[in-house]
């Protein structure tokens, strides 16, 4: 029996999604709840590892038992025992050629700005800017961004472990609602922290450090020697996986 | 000199506003940051006390000392000795006639109740409400309660200390923006409790434990001895307040 398993987190109190060594994980509460109700180890797997402190509101994983419930039951029995920053959204049985990771077509994030003053109903929940931003310049920089290209600037995962840096992003839009602003980006794939150093470059380019050149540049000059700038992981939002 | 300060706070850790003898209130919180920019004790007036959860938008207060300060830098110098869940949102110079309660005009409360499924990023900010809500009878309930009327059926305010307890409702409205109500209301001044045993009648009358018959006998027939529920405290915001 194969679960599929939609979960939204509140990223604040944990060390990311997957488990570690020496810090709580999101996955190490989320197995403890299921092998309480499965009364057996389950090894769940994940779509994305999220890092510390980033949110969910459709993160997705799957895991496998002989044991058959009712999805919705199964989805109460296990939010009843999550605490309260983590909540079961969705439980489907799925056939076994499902996988939470390599089943993906692509996924969606969100990134949130507060350009106003600061607000402490968003402390924790957004990015606090503190500058003012040239709106215009970040949404022609994220135009450079969109499309196929070698995004090996723009992460940290290592060339050794992932040679091919090519993907592919079919979004990215920057939306100003009020004091805020609203960044989506979608992609079949991601690279490690590549969301918040896009978003980060795009920041530096709407404050004035870097210019849509620098952009042009480093696209077209893949290297991991560039100077960096991993936007804060409380204003990101794991946002939709699509299968 | 005396100084009106406009502040915001996200209530979860406190007691409520006002000093307390056993527990630490928004009061101490920012009393303690006075003295430390004044080097003198500083004993603030609050416009309104606020319960133990409570949030505010605009909470009012003022004090008086003989030092001068410039208000953008006051602020600035509040802000930065404050925890990050209260924060000071505007500090003016007034004439010695204002007051910070007693110059009060109105106030404005808002009341959240997500009606939809448990949402993380709701908890401590909402209400969340379980069972089915007859809305356009809430909004029938809270026609009744506005205008002038003797809210005693509807407050914690002692008789003794408060004998009248006629006030004037001018504004209770219920709007629905996707899965979240949104309750406002507004009067000239509030009893003990008045929003949240309002807000928790209109849903009770919202889930069908009470008619609008129960409301409109509550204020004729005003009693301490109604049943009464007061609404999660985590659900209430202090908006506004007019001067």
């Amino acid at each position: 029996m194969r679960y599929k398993v939609t979960v939204s987190y509140d990223g604040r109190n944990y060390a990311g999604f997957q488990s570690q060594i020496n810090a709580l994980a999101i996955q190490d509460v989320i197995e403890a709840a299921l092998f309480r109700i499965f009364s057996e180890k389950i090894r769940i797997i994940m779509s994305s590892r999220t890092d510390a402190g980033v949110h969910a509101l459709g993160q997705v994983f799957h895991f496998d038992s002989d044991k058959e419930k009712e999805p919705g039951k199964l989805k109460y029995s296990i939010n009843s025992l999550l605490p309260d920053d983590i909540h079961v959204k969705k439980v489907e049985i799925v056939p076994e050629s499902f996988h939470a990771r390599f089943s993906v077509k692509k996924k969606t994030y969100e990134y949130l700005i507060n350009t106003g003053e600061y607000d402490v109903f968003l402390k924790g929940y957004a990015y606090q800017c503190f500058y003012p931003l040239d709106i215009e310049k970040m949404k022609e920089g994220a135009k450079l961004l969109t499309g196929r290209h070698d995004f090996t600037s723009f992460n940290t995962s290592s060339l050794k472990e992932y040679p091919d840096q090519v993907r592919e992003i079919s979004e990215f839009s920057i939306r100003k609602k009020g004091k805020m602003l609203k960044i989506t980006v979608t992609s079949t794939g991601f690279l490690r922290n590549m969301v918040r150093i896009m978003v980060g470059t795009l920041i530096d380019v709407g404050r004035g450090h870097k210019t849509l050149d620098d952009i042009r540049r480093m696209l077209e000059e893949p290297s991991k020697g560039t100077r960096r700038y991993n936007a804060d992981p409380n204003g990101l939002y794991l946002k939709k996986i699509f299968y």
